[in-house]
């Protein structure tokens, strides 16, 4: 843990989160629902362990959080089978280990480009904010349809 | 292999490719020296075989293509010390399994960004295409000083 990280104080304040923002709790790494639900099952997998690089990160452990990563990716394709995938670990603004994962919608305009583009347009654009962050479900469901396709994954195949 | 995918086509003429496009071959995955070398040493590894998600990969692979991954992320690291690395598996445009590895230059004037804001300027903008492409060494030298790196950490520590 960094004192001075905004993760790390996140993963340690788990219990004062609200119910739609914590969506999974994986032994390496938890699963939180991000603000950009226009991309409808969007969420950000931050590593319980502060590495500021996946590459630093010890290979046992790491094989571990990329399996976590990769059950995820699976649990939002599941649940929303959007057109693609996008895989992201940057941490330009905050350097602590985690992927984003953005379910790309068919009906996206720009569907072509990275999803930085509209993101960015929000940053100087209060309606381009709210259309990104608006939902087309409730995040309570878009939480719990993202659960019931970890647990049916979790679940033994009779 | 897919006859319409571009990348299946370029992995099947690896031999026409210019001798600093082809950096690596992995036993699952070949990483190329990408187009936009302000971020020094940045390389797309593609997937020897066509999936469109990483996801969709049979996991005894997977793992080793994630390690190739790592590796050559730490090579490029190792290279040019970026302050930051990025690693974006997107696939929008070409939904064949590959990652971008971006090195961040520490001079980067847009170093809390992802790359894709610069990069869509570059489509409209002649001058920031070339500013984006320019290396700060010669493209043969960046593919060289990345093998030096992957053979230095493949040779066995006395």
């Amino acid at each position: 843990m960094l004192p001075t990280c905004p993760l790390c104080d996140k993963l340690n304040r788990l219990h004062e989160l609200p119910a739609d923002e914590l969506v999974w709790q994986f032994p390496h790494s938890v699963a939180f629902l991000g603000p950009w639900q226009f991309y409808t099952g969007y969420c950000v997998l931050v590593a319980r362990q502060h590495y500021p690089e996946l590459h630093v990160m010890p290979s046992s452990q790491r094989a571990v959080f990329l399996d976590e990563m990769v059950v995820l990716t699976q649990a939002i394709d599941f649940a929303f089978q959007p057109r693609k995938m996008n895989l992201e670990s940057l941490g330009n603004q905050v350097a602590h280990l985690h992927w984003h994962l953005f379910p790309r919608r068919a009906d996206d305009p720009e569907t072509r480009k990275a999803v930085w583009i509209a993101l960015d347009r929000a940053e100087r654009d209060e309606a381009e904010k709210q259309r990104l962050q608006a939902a087309s479900l409730a995040r309570t469901e878009i939480a719990s349809r993202i659960r019931a396709a970890l647990n049916q994954m979790a679940a033994p195949t009779p």
